[in-house]
């Protein structure tokens, strides 16, 4: 039986729930890294992996691959800790996931990544209203995290790890979480979990 | 003990994907009607239930909400026929879940609803491209039905609802499904469902 392997790319914070989580779950993988700056990701050989030309996207012991790391995560985390088992608290980690993708990266993640690859200028017209948006879901983080200590039912999750991989980099796209204190001090303490490693780490 | 309670706006997929379950499901409902082009969603009574701001949201028997409609189709289909059991299907319901939070919605629904609200010609600049992504993701959900009765394990289930919402009214957005023939043998199989009704039924 093979182990794991997660095509990713290192900058990603996609990428890194991922890892993260393989990490923390003392998982074994193997990790092909894919310039997605480079179109590594939309040649032949991957698209027959993930058609929609993203990572990360495991593929599992028996070849089957997954994408959307959000799916991955909850794969991955299914009858461990990092999940938990009431079905509302389940729904409200999926509710946390989908504000992510949906109200959170496509402004944080994405201005970042254009500042990363130098693509700063091409999008100049698009990253103002990109950058108020990614100021109000982190305004929606505060607010939720103002009374709580994790994102769901005052536990460490994937709901966590979902939301802190852009938003601790959230300052690389310009974004100054200085008005937020309430998730800089949920940013620490997901920091402070056993077995947390960095972004750059693999 | 109350109802369940959605918060809705007819005009909404989003909405429509919950509305489409839970009369699937034959569960009673009260049905809360919230004009989100005349900022409904944004006022502090609704905001105390989805911080977020945005339809559907669901509130459950004990008066605890639900927001983002993926991860309230979730909640509903636990235990029932629209969710598989087997953990890889479920995660592929996920993916799947993700990809239409992801790589469709913001295109495919966002270019329809700028036209319904009058609003093509403010974002004339931004038509194009989300366009040219929405077509990129039918592009996706056809190589893949092309092989398959449906998104996930050959079965009718929520990745299916969360798909048919936007895409069987693409055409109100411009999109055109001549070339996507997979996708229209899909639409009238999900359509042909028990108990399936119109978006525009409450």
């Amino acid at each position: 039986m093979s182990a794991l392997t997660l095509y990713d790319y290192l900058v990603s914070g996609n990428g890194y729930k991922v890892r993260l989580l393989l990490h923390q779950l003392e998982r074994a993988y193997e990790r092909i890294e894919l310039d997605i700056t480079r179109g590594e990701t939309r040649t032949p050989e991957f698209l027959a992996r993930n058609p929609n030309g993203r990572i990360p996207c495991l593929v599992l012991e028996d070849g089957t691959p997954l994408a959307e790391s959000n799916a991955i995560l909850w794969y991955l985390a299914e009858g461990t800790a990092f999940l938990p088992s009431e079905r509302l608290a389940r729904a409200q980690v999926l509710q946390w996931m989908f504000f992510e993708q949906y109200s959170h990266e496509p402004f944080i993640a994405v201005v970042r990544f254009w500042i990363h690859a130098g693509l700063e200028g091409e999008h100049a017209d698009e990253i103002p209203e990109r950058r108020r948006r990614g100021v109000e879901a982190l305004g929606v983080m505060e607010a939720h995290l103002s009374q709580r200590a994790f994102f769901v039912g005052e536990r460490y999750s994937i709901a966590d790890i979902a939301l802190y991989a852009y938003t601790h980099v959230a300052h690389e796209g310009g974004f100054d979480l200085t008005g937020f204190p309430a998730v800089r001090a949920w940013l620490a303490r997901v920091a402070e979990q056993p077995r947390h490693i960095p972004i750059t780490q693999s």
